[in-house]
């Protein structure tokens, strides 16, 4: 059931260790069969030696379990929040990936310093707030979900043009068309997050890059005048 | 005589560079079994690549070789008082890990800025005072040991909920249910060390985590109600 | 065609990954037969690991392809500007590499601060500056280029002595006699960025070296009366 | 001729890249044999992975060649300053380690912060001061290594005690009983500066380790006293 997406996000997580993204198991990915409105995640707390594809779990837009053994990642729910709210959406990652986990805990937006960031996100990557109590105790996993779309709709952020988030005090979720390209994002995310502190131990007032170079990066990557790599 | 425990203790200290916390000999890791009242450890000054289970010291303790023909850690003492205070302790890891060192040396808590530190460790990890010239004159390893125990039990911190330290201009220790997950915690240290230095590099006047998020994340790891990970 | 100085560049371009340089496709080398006045260069968005000779591709300096089915790299034109400006130039390199960008970002010149700098860089690293908005429109890698001449003549630094620049808000760009040597300067601007960053970390109003050594040192390495290294 | 000094210099020579110290060529290690008087040293400019123990060059303390085809490294003369003066001097090595040369650059003693550096080196390492235009113009690598005995005997430090230097805008020279040695030293040294500029991140008016805790772990490794490690 499900063999080639389990393929592919199986093949999504374990690039996350090649990619020193992940101490331990802190990070997840999954990624959505949309015709059949299935999701397929890594199982909770398993080693990243440990795991195969047919230790994935399956499960479907509302979290019920069709198909495992094990628990599927504790952070579930807020994958599932994004998946229902944004059609586009093919993969999710989560890390601990510890610059982008810096500007999280600090609370703060990534700026957009250079072309390094506009190439893949269009814009600051957002800070999404702290939860309230009431959302911590009410369901905190969804919350978290609901309070990253909270950020990008009451912003007017289009999720595709800038395909992640860092959430306050704890880390960043990336996506993507797909879980290759949402661990790709994962990885900019983290170069970008580190390039923007070493920009500011540099320069602590260093300013955001001109309008005009973030519109000129992201448009010769993404929309029809693209020209940036090869005709597919 | 001991040999699973020396085989565990063993593995435990390989597992220090393997993880990059150690430069040279720089680290120990113990191991105690309860019953017998031994503990093992790494002998002092022997280089990883020439330890085996067999080069490991036993003693009892109070500090009494029972097997070995190697001077055990000259930090020994500082493990054995801890042993003694606290009975829930399995395994002792001492590593000079430089972001660790970094905060050791600052003379400072590490903050609890955000989920990956409440993950593992409830509430700052403490930094313990220097020792005064009488203590380190009567008995350094041995006092160094007290003085953890007097920031814990002055602080009324409980060294299973916080399963680490750093000592002031010293160094961390870190500890666990055994001498595995000792080493497990000594890389979540060093590792949530560095994203509290760079988190106040990002932003110099960040605040720790809300307690609710600190709360949250370690109940939904620690204690009855846990839900991360698989049913053991 | 050419087959040597592809594979001197597939060579110099593969030098990148190896040495921690680039990110996925973040980067490109190219080189130049003078006597043909043919450049060869790395086509856009292959990754370093599906690249080989045969898929770089060949252009005169106005920028036709002369032997290519793969699109060359986005930033060809730049490439081209300082081919047709500097004769001496042999090959040119341009990365993302992390604390490069990081000056670039801050837009602002790398001070010399000492001899690791002195030896392959005489004098401050210059910062080109933005693009206007014409500049971007008309031809955004081209005027890259111009931008970064207007930088070298304007300020009267010779691009043999000083091989490298940083593009504000965007990243370095190095070059040499060809591209091995570029890629070797890639590297050196790197380290010496990281150096500098550290420098001011240490003493953020640490001085630049005083020009005695700044002259010393890279004339020891360079011109009639050099002595570094063997006679060749 | 100088069989085993040759292999032993050219053992420690390759452990520079092993352990991260050097890019390129930019390091070199000597060794002494204290009968003959004669110093053996890496030749200038040879890259690493082309480095043999019979490429290595046999110098006596003034200087002259006595076994090579190669040149020296360019700073020799330094070298042979610091075996002349200091007889304890068995092996002497430089690098252009990152850390290291953030001292230097910022022209700053590293102060002693903790046990990491009290255990190998008793007080601050010292910055040398910058040369006069008239001792580079007479002679800059000698005056080098005057001007870093005129630190030591100015200040009244015990080299023996305190195994290493940074130079201003240079970066670090190091020395032991042997080669090996020296380069173990090259290693700790640059830790320590990395620690140390980690600790002012932290807390950047940190204090230096107090007086009493600097002397207990320096002379619970060196001196008659001594109880780190086996008994040889």
């Amino acid at each position: 059931m499900l063999k080639s997406l389990k393929e592919a996000v199986y093949e999504a997580n374990m690039e996350l260790p090649r990619r020193g993204l992940v101490t331990y198991t802190w990070g997840n990915v999954s990624g959505i069969d949309r015709d059949r409105g299935l999701v397929v995640i890594k199982p909770s707390g398993v080693d990243y030696d440990e795991l195969s594809p047919d230790k994935l779990v399956v499960l479907d837009l509302d979290g019920r379990i069709v198909d495992s053994k094990l628990n599927p990642s504790s952070d579930t729910k807020t994958h599932l929040e994004l998946y229902k709210r944004y059609p586009d959406l093919g993969g999710i990652v989560h890390t601990h990936s510890p610059y982008a986990v810096a500007w999280a805990q600090a609370a703060m937006d990534i700026p957009c310093y250079g072309t390094t960031h506009a190439d893949y996100f269009y814009g600051p990557i957002p800070c999404a707030r702290h939860l309230t109590d009431e959302e911590i105790d009410e369901d905190y996993e969804k919350n978290t979900g609901k309070v990253i779309i909270e950020t990008f709709d009451g912003r007017g952020i289009n999720p595709m043009h800038t395909p992640g988030v860092v959430c306050a005090s704890h880390g960043p979720f990336t996506w993507g068309k797909d879980a290759a390209q949402a661990v790709y994002h994962a990885v900019v995310l983290e170069e970008v997050a580190r390039m923007a502190l070493l920009t500011r131990q540099v320069n602590s007032s260093a300013a955001p890059a001109p309008q005009n170079i973030q519109d000129k990066h992201f448009l010769r990557k993404h929309g029809p005048n693209a020209y940036y790599g090869q005709k597919k």
